[in-house]
């Protein structure tokens, strides 16, 4: 068990049975406790059968357990970037596959309508999608799994995933009354301080500042947490550099289709009341006559009045998903969508057709404005 | 034949054979006269087995000679993208490829250590490099092509590609006495307009700005030709708007090689006199446990003092290319080394590692402001 003891600056350690106890003074404390995985509190969480995938550990007994009881029907509990990536691990695996989501859609973090390519594709795939169907319990007998339990009904399975999100890891650093912010994650200035004078934090257990809707956001990536740890290292080192924020860059895939977003979508810009048009394209991701042109529905945001870009969707083939990169990257630069459509982008036809579907979407998007 | 009679608001159209003549008044005009492939006045430039690709019909006729010839051995004469995109057709027709050119590198718009792995690729596929060798000539026996001669030797060829590079057709342009700029492309002001109010021009034929040296440039690409015109469009129907410029993006691949480049390279920043530091860093296209992670290696020059990204260039297996996107996106906006760093990438293992090739090549690059 830690304790921090901000006033003493030290950091306490003592043994789960009380067998001992040590103390480490410190000059700065970086806290970088992560985040884990939800477990909602139903009947069953803590069965045999029942699965959460965050750590490499996680992943190894899930794979041996696969390979010992040959499961054959698995159940995928949440369809965002977990539930879809473990969905698509299951099939490769020659699994039976459930999908089940309390919402409409799944991957709530994109917009219904281009959900919908995402679930096609699931249902292409053979994958049973059960939406806005609320887990209420895991049926075990003889503590081994025998059904997923939700408001709609019984779902015979042998195992179940969850992928239902995280949560930042902050009891430590709300013990020591620090200050916590979204979700309780630990508030942070742009240096990665917390309210503690030498007390840092990074990483997924942090907030950050969203650089488009200008207010605090909470987001558990790698790619975050890498830049905030470098920052952090910076300062606590005796250099001086800041973090500026994140705009909400997400990509995954399932199967052949590639997932990516980027800035606000609908539900956010209207809980922001920020008023905005957005224009949805169809394209291909290279030029139409070349070998291998995969489709590709690309979907813009900009802000009514001043035309700065403020989101972005892409969903499609080989060649989609990386393209948000240039959204997220004019979403730092604070482009309007004239800048967008304007941009130099590489054009060869293994690559792009001559209008970047990107542009393509600026385009439309520009009429509307 | 066609003549501009600009202070008489018309243009005049006049058979070759003087048989008959017509003329077409106009309240605007735009010229968009392209460009045309270079051929040295060299002994049997316009032998029957020396093709140029520019046209449809230019492709149509040469895939027909090679349909019904079948020629063993060909030369590609020019390393830059129109012919290493030909080595590459003609290798998987099965020919033997001699590339020729005055270089001693070839794709001439990437530094030498850059185009270097492509020169590896090249040989690598067969493909005989003849760099540092002038083009003097074709060697013709009945009219049909026996050698092409350069100033290092003969080489025993079926058929020849030239892949020399374009240049504007401005002569119309400049026999009506309308301005014009570098390497005698038409220059126009940002609305597209060229020094005689009503007359347009746009594409190949036409100056545009280069937002990084913020001098003239000029460059000949589908993508920024279509936006030129459709700038032109705008402005001659009556709207308002403007092409604020290029950034020198360009990509194209050589077989599993993708290659990429935008802003200044080397030999423009020295031409410029700006000070600069570079960093080139190699990694993965993906996170490196991914299966199919290929080797990338990133590019970046950064203005010493203000840090303002000045340039880039990209050479690497699948998923390379297109990055030069995050470059181009980020030079349109002005952005610092620094900036480029925090830029909130998409990240996801089969995508990219949690560090972006590019951002790693920015924290490289940093170190060195």
């Amino acid at each position: 068990v830690l304790e921090l003891d901000l006033p003493g600056r030290s950091v306490r350690f003592r043994r789960a049975d009380g067998a001992g106890e040590a103390s480490e003074a410190f000059d700065h404390l970086l806290i970088a406790t992560g985040a884990a995985p939800i477990r909602p509190p139903v009947p069953g969480i803590d069965g045999s059968g029942v699965y959460a995938v965050n750590t490499l550990q996680g992943g190894i007994d899930l794979s041996q357990r696969l390979d010992s009881d040959k499961p054959r029907r698995v159940a995928i509990i949440g369809g965002g970037y977990i539930g879809l990536e473990m969905t698509e691990a299951m099939l490769l695996r020659g699994l039976d596959v459930s999908l089940v989501d309390m919402l409409p859609q799944v991957m709530g973090t994109l917009d219904p309508d281009m959900a919908e390519p995402v679930a096609a594709a699931l249902k292409q795939a053979g994958v049973e999608l059960h939406l806005e169907e609320k887990l209420e319990g895991f049926d075990l007998s003889d503590g081994k799994l025998a059904a997923v339990i939700t408001d709609k009904g019984r779902l015979p399975v042998d195992l179940a995933i969850l992928g239902l999100g995280v949560r930042p890891n902050t009891a430590l650093a709300k013990h020591a009354g620090i200050a916590l912010g979204v979700r309780e994650s630990i508030k942070v200035d742009d240096r990665m301080q917390t309210d503690v004078e030498g007390v840092w934090a990074a990483g997924d257990c942090v907030e950050s500042r969203h650089l488009v809707s200008r207010r605090p956001f909470w987001v558990a990536l790698g790619s975050v947490a890498n830049k905030q740890g470098r920052v952090a290292g910076v300062n606590i080192g005796g250099g001086n550099t800041v973090f500026p924020g994140i705009v909400g860059t997400a990509v995954t895939k399932f199967m052949d289709t590639e997932i990516a977003r980027t800035g606000l979508q609908e539900r956010e810009l209207e809980d922001l009341n920020i008023d905005y048009v957005t224009a949805r394209i169809n394209s291909r991701a290279r030029s139409g006559y070349y070998p291998g042109a995969s489709p590709i529905a690309v979907k813009l945001y900009a802000e009514r009045g001043s035309g700065r870009l403020v989101g972005g969707q892409i969903v499609g083939g080989a060649g989609s998903a990386k393209r948000i990169d240039i959204i997220a990257t004019a979403l730092h630069a604070g482009l309007t969508i004239e800048d967008l459509l304007n941009l130099d982008l590489g054009y060869a036809p293994p690559y792009s057709p001559v209008w970047d579907p990107v542009l393509i979407a600026a385009r439309q998007t520009l009429k509307l404005l």
